[in-house]
């Protein structure tokens, strides 16, 4: 008999046929409730889902055979992680798997920010060319000899890092305590990291501890000439501090893959000339998608062996 | 009494100052041409100009005193050499000063293409993301494990080499011959190089030798994965051949900075959404400005101090 699982998201034609062939397959239900698990579904034994959905403790007590939350991502801000210890349940994401994707994206979108890519691209679009808008624009600074500030340095905010270095900046990083073995510059407090660098990426994890971490006063010490990129969560970013900093230029430009409440993006921030704007795309990658995939996959056939996957989160391990 | 030069276009408040004070300066008269110079700038010895504009044998004669034709930035496609070298004018441009600054732009553009980061903002901007268009979109390689092929390996070309290398890209390139010590693997032809590559940037200087040198042939060697990067000089690509192929899916997307009738872009290429287009903007950083305004102001103080400028274009040298 093929184990029941559930999915709490629509999953690719060809995802949804390699589960088919082992497990019997309920859902999608998009952002599933305790009072919308289909009565079929009640026994799954999986749930695969996304961090951006809430799974708490209601949801795990509406599927009382719950031994495994898959997270198809990186990210598990969703997952109450305390209620599925107490339940006994595990934990898995996608780790690292999308890790050299976002960085890519990630420094596409410094470079995108810091040179005024996409409103030049806009003025061009827009036949404004020929009226010599663009020569127009004030110059920015170039990345080489600059400071790149990275909050959280990670899996993807390593790779950032090696990244901006072959661009000739200097590295500082934050997080709650100094790497061993690394030679970026640790800065003890974000708003010193602001203060000392002129492009700060955010790539740390999202926690209920990190929400609007950057707030007015780091974007203050960021300042004015200083350009913001997250590809972490929205909710680590005060969306409405931040929409306010570059509509009075508190700070030069933002680079924004995430938002607080996607797939909701403010007017106002749409509205913004000085912001790159991106719909949470970093991953969006074939092979970061087939890495992803697979350590899904994996999980599922460890769990169902009785074997502790590879993937567990960090603090279910 | 200071000596009189010539500008053929509009520099900054700021250089007219710097020129003001040691010289006699005439113009701006934009893309000046035999009839339109000023009468009172016929003795010109120096015409200050950029090598978009056409510098032929015949303004030459109309600057019957002129000893240097100082280009401001790097390209001096629009000098006829020959002419100048004939009457014993001295041609100088920005050499490298600019290349880190336009190969900075050139790997953003690499990115933006390479990931469709317009065309999500695009859609982001108006109002689309929650209609879930931004998931539909089919997915693309990351650029890591990717060949990068470089056409000039030049000091543009060499930096987005190192560069593309820190982003776990292999890099190859093409140029009149292979060059020693680099690690690089040479293509002898350009179209082999096209054929082996998954993103082609056009980092060559533009000659009349290479007007049109990436055509409908190289574009099919490049492929329907492939991208194209131009940061050099729009007459290097066929635009036509060009727009044809991101029309009809011959290769995936192009990141473009350069066209063959600046400031005119074609309708047909502007409304393509799998290009980034942007208007000649690679060199505009405070940096690149800065470094280029240092070695024109260098080659004017050389010039009129009897001494050989130290950036004199190489077929003048």
């Amino acid at each position: 008999m093929p184990e029941p699982i559930l999915l709490a998201f629509g999953v690719s034609a060809r995802m949804r046929g390699r589960l088919e062939a082992l497990y019997e397959v309920h859902g999608p239900v998009g952002g599933v409730r305790p009072e919308t698990v289909p009565p079929e579904a009640r026994h799954a034994r999986v749930l695969i889902t996304i961090g951006g959905h809430r799974t708490d403790a209601a949801l795990m007590d509406a599927l009382p055979d719950l031994g495994l939350i898959a997270c198809y991502g990186t990210g598990y801000e969703g997952v109450d992680l305390a209620a599925a210890k107490a339940r006994g349940i595990q934990v898995t994401h996608a780790k690292d798997a999308n890790a050299t994707s976002v960085a890519e994206f990630a420094m596409g979108l410094v470079i995108a920010a810091s040179r005024d890519m996409t409103k030049g691209e806009r003025m061009l679009r827009a036949g404004e060319w020929p009226n010599r808008k663009a020569e127009r624009m004030p110059l920015v600074p170039g990345l080489a000899g600059q400071r790149m500030g990275i909050y959280g340095l990670g899996a993807i905010g390593m790779r950032v890092a090696t990244r901006a270095a072959a661009f000739e900046m200097e590295v500082g990083y934050h997080g709650r305590a100094p790497r061993d073995g690394i030679g970026y510059e640790y800065h003890p407090t974000l708003r010193g990291l602001a203060e000392w660098c002129d492009v700060l990426v955010v790539a740390v994890r999202a926690t209920p501890a990190n929400r609007h971490a950057v707030d007015r006063e780091v974007l203050a010490a960021l300042g004015k000439h200083g350009v913001l990129v997250n590809v972490a969560r929205g909710l680590v970013v005060d969306e409405a501090a931040l929409t306010e900093a570059l509509e009075q230029g508190a700070i030069a430009a933002a680079g924004l893959d995430v938002f607080e409440h996607e797939p909701h993006v403010p007017e106002a921030l749409r509205a913004l000339p000085n912001a790159v704007l991106t719909p949470h795309m970093a991953a969006f990658t074939l092979s970061a998608q087939r890495a992803q995939a697979k350590v899904m996959l994996d999980a599922l056939e460890d769990f169902f062996a009785g074997r502790t996957p590879m993937n567990l989160v960090a603090e279910m391990a």
